[in-house]
């Protein structure tokens, strides 16, 4: 099953709320014992961005939990009140104090297991002006030869650079769409497939 | 600025909530006077599908508001353990109790002023078994001069079925992704803009 955020008391009225199906509804969801307040909990999307300069990488090294010292694409979760693109530019701007124009959305990656989905974007550093910023330990650009395989921090990452680096070498970046799923029964392996 | 749904009691505690900036942050959050913990509210992902059978196009009256009445694309909130794509195939059924056959992701539009990004989907039916779910009054197929253009319940979805039959006449569909946006100080007006 998904993962989500344990919720005990009514965000409106502060009584304690159960997991009770709503009428016309077909799941469960927490409704407020006392006032009756659905809680929904829905999907959170994570922005970031797969930024060149002259052919090398941007990634950061991870000064934060989870996966900290491992090196990673600047992305985060996307805030109320911007759109996708402004929070991969916010988002590389934090982490890698670096300016970014965005090109388009590249990679869209469902990961259902932890609620989320990732839209990562093609972008290309504005000048070579960057630097950590609090959640990095390490910000640098990287030939495709150097990339740090077996150190990057989310197999999500994995996949994204790899799906983009055989596109660079073809020349052209179709959108691309692929699910990262761990299954309840095999709980240690993650299933990546590449569906467009 | 962006709505969001206010939270006055603590999901974990029970106990108020105050908007305070976290350390480490750089925006307010409701944030427990009791326990501390930090409520995080994000953009809400929408699923639809622009659904095709022999070039007509897939509408549903709404049976709910906002928008009782009007035209629209099969979409809803995207739900906690499904792919983007579950949740746009979910969706038609509910709404229109159609099965479709998705062809890949056709449209990205953010909506920062309701915090919320729409995905639709380019798909076809897999058989002319239809009709209104609980959520619709009535499920049509129209052809692209029938299709009731002053109608239509939200302006994505106009937007979305102009772009998608003017790339159909071109007969190829890149992704696209757009913005709408309603500024605070043209309250009336809303900004569509096609980013790409």
């Amino acid at each position: 099953m998904s993962r989500a955020i344990p919720i005990n008391y009514c965000t409106q009225c502060g009584e304690s709320v159960s997991l009770k199906t709503p009428a016309d509804d077909d799941r469960a969801r927490h409704i407020c014992d006392a006032c009756g307040y659905i809680h929904y909990q829905n999907p959170k999307v994570v922005n970031g961005a797969i930024v060149e300069w002259e052919n090398r990488i941007l990634l950061c090294k991870r000064a934060i939990e989870p996966r900290y010292g491992y090196w990673t694409l600047p992305a985060g979760f996307m805030e109320n009140g911007e759109t996708t693109y402004q929070g991969a530019i916010r988002e590389t701007w934090e982490e890698a104090r670096a300016n970014i124009e965005i090109e388009g959305l590249y990679l869209t990656a469902n990961l259902p297991h932890i609620n989320q989905i990732y839209m990562l974007f093609k972008a290309k550093l504005k000048n070579v002006d960057f630097g950590p910023g609090p959640e990095s330990l390490e910000v640098a650009l990287f030939d495709e030869e150097d990339i740090p395989w077996n150190e990057l921090a989310f197999p999500v990452i994995k996949t994204g650079l790899e799906l983009y680096l055989e596109n660079r070498r073809e020349g052209h970046f179709p959108f691309r769409m692929i699910d990262i799923v761990r299954h309840d029964d095999t709980n240690q392996t993650l299933e990546v497939s590449v569906i467009k």
